[in-house]
């Protein structure tokens, strides 16, 4: 885990304003659950890896003196992910919430994992879900807003990825693969866009499926990526719904998107969660292999709370791998609030003049910084420039103010 | 720890929004440190009653196997207060930060209390502080800008109570109490806004101190208001350092507060935290004793931390009392955003069209909800505007929409 410098926080604070300005404007509403979660619903929720990087929380006084071994010492877990409490919360609130449930969440998550470069124990994640929407206007309005969130970022050049668990099944059982072992065909699938073909059939011999449905699979695979192109290689093994379905978010999305984003169909598109029933889909950025966002429909998953499924379906922006990106590329686009400091020398019995003069500056919306003056004036003036301050007035004894003339200014700052 | 409905967690966000504002207008720069610290900061952090309170977090596999008792099998836990977190972050990153630094913090702290009408294992405290400055002048932008961002949120009627522990010890020296026994003396002042003189007298009394010391004190504390009152009955034993400083808080702030709030002198406020050095302060709503904000000096605890003694001052907004206030109050008072649905039909081939309709409207900073009419539109039209949605349009098979009229709209609404 890991502290967030100012600069930085200013950025995330940013940024989490014009998502959730976008998410707000497509009608999604926020909710808020608690970091901490029963330890047996983590530990129960098909969240797979995850599970095993869950912080568990030590019990207290009796019921740990009770406890006989390290498996019963726990009974509370941080959450790993935002989708887990998403479902216990419509399980535990839905008479209360509006139906559909159009959810915005946005906060920490912990996992235990090793630290390394870019990836920290506490971080992040930023999700839209729609809960009780069974059609796919649900992925449409779940892929325009969060195309515009991340445009609203400055992030140009996306790329939506789109498929569907239901085709990778339909194209798995048509090329003969065993239903039993799809899983391990579809883990394999999911390298191809980090290595080759070759490699991604050499894993699939390794793993021991027939030489033959290999062969099959790269075939159709390697053919248009329209999903009329796949669906009539699939014949019957296609269900005409989930095309009608697929299709449909490709025609309403491409129209709206109007250049702003490309969508593209992509039978290799896998995605890890194994509680996926539906479309899924990534967003790219760039020419950049990994994505910045992703999700899909889990239509089951919210039955196994409240006894009878609920249709579910939600996207996910990769908050910290956006801040990332934003970092690089310095400074926010944004129209920052002018930044002004007035120092002035603590003996001075200015100060409520001082104070006055900040308030006027701030009722127009600026942002003041009052600093007393130290004993080497000049460099303190100088760390106020080298800090990004533009505006800085040293307040003289009678109580009006000298203003710096900015070192890299243009023309048009004069004297106040 | 709760589940946060959407209009709360909306309140929430307007409510943060506004502190911040103010904050980052005063000169504040927002940090944030991690959920989770080192159990061993968190315990020797002066917490006092707290600490008890800390939930912690089991080892992991090889360091949760060598761990003999129950207290070596936990090396993390969550934050109780975000003072220890913030003193710990100065510690570490000082060199990259700001000086004097003005940091804001809001986030979530968590305490194993017993759940308790309105007392919630998880909250969110709202702190700002100021590290480096040693004048008074810390203290005086602490109290403008908590009270310029509680007056933001609405809440009127505002008085700052103001003391100061070196006053709190002279008292106590002067009215001849041991001074090793000070602190039960504090206790019990501490309870003079909820229990009656004769009664911290007899508390005094049981407590084993001198008769003629609680006479001493209670006749002093009986006198005006005013710093010099005290200062001219405590004669010798006042500092004139403190009363100077004391005086001069009271004389800008009073200035600057020009009708917007009171500000009162009161020997009787002890606040309880151990770490406190100087001024102390509070803040009270309408007639309640209870406070919706408090801070004070805390000179001597960063230096148990980096060797050399830091000046810092800090106000903690009590954000679920203030948040509790709002509630009581109703919807926020900010000029929302302009809520509107279009219930359209899914077999329709207009979704296309709707889309483009909602994202003029969004445009313009709408809100726009988009719903799928369902069997019952007339039921589900009196769910939307139950709501609180007032601009309800109904999607017609041409695509053109027939708006509904609001029934308890008035005359300016007109069919669009």
């Amino acid at each position: 885990m890991r502290d967030v410098l100012p600069d930085e926080v200013a950025l995330r604070d940013w940024a989490m304003g014009q998502i959730l300005a976008v998410y707000r404007r497509h009608g999604f509403v926020r909710i808020e659950t608690p970091a901490v979660e029963n330890l047996k619903l983590l530990l129960r929720s098909e969240g797979g890896e995850n599970e095993k990087l869950i912080f568990k929380i030590l019990k207290r006084g009796e019921k740990l003196a009770g406890a006989a071994s390290p498996d019963e010492m726990a009974d509370l877990g941080l959450r790993f992910d935002l989708t887990v409490p998403l479902v216990r919360y419509y399980a535990h609130n839905h008479p209360r919430l509006p139906q559909p449930l159009k959810a915005i969440q946005i906060g920490p998550v912990w996992r235990a994992e090793r630290p390394q470069q870019g990836r920290y124990r506490q971080f992040t994640q930023c999700d839209i879900d729609i809960l009780g929407v069974a059609s796919e206007v649900a992925e449409i309005e779940l892929i325009l807003a969060t195309t515009e969130a991340l445009t609203a970022l400055g992030l140009k050049d996306l790329t939506v990825r789109l498929n569907d668990r239901r085709v990778l099944s339909a194209v798995a059982a048509h090329c003969g693969f065993d239903p039993a072992r799809a899983g391990s065909v579809f883990i394999a699938l999911d390298k191809l866009d980090k290595v080759s073909r070759d490699d991604v059939a050499a894993e699939l011999r390794a793993a021991g499926h027939a030489a033959d449905a290999i062969d099959r699979l790269l075939a159709i695979l390697a053919a248009g990526t329209t999903p009329s192109d796949l669906r009539s290689r699939l014949g019957a093994a296609a269900d005409p719904m989930v095309w009608q379905g697929l299709q449909r978010i490709v025609d309403v999305v491409e129209a709206q998107a109007a250049g702003r984003f490309r969508l593209v169909f992509d039978a290799t598109l896998v995605r890890g969660m194994g509680y996926y029933t539906g479309p899924i889909f990534e967003v790219q950025h760039g020419g950049q292999t990994s994505s910045i966002a992703g999700g899909g429909r889990y239509d089951r998953m919210i039955g196994r709370f409240i006894g009878r499924d609920v249709p579910a379906t939600g996207f996910s922006i990769g908050f910290e791998r956006v801040i990332g990106l934003l970092m690089e590329r310095g400074p926010a686009g944004e129209a920052e609030a002018e930044r002004v400091v007035l120092v002035f020398d603590e003996a001075m019995p200015a100060l409520t003049r001082v104070l006055a003069m900040a308030r006027e500056l701030r009722e127009q919306g600026k942002h003041v910084l009052l600093e007393t003056s130290t004993k080497r004036l000049g460099k303190q003036l100088q760390e106020l420039e080298t800090r990004g301050f533009r505006r800085i007035g040293v307040v003289r004894p009678d109580g009006s103010v000298e203003w710096r003339e900015p070192r890299t200014g243009g023309a048009g700052e004069a004297r106040a």
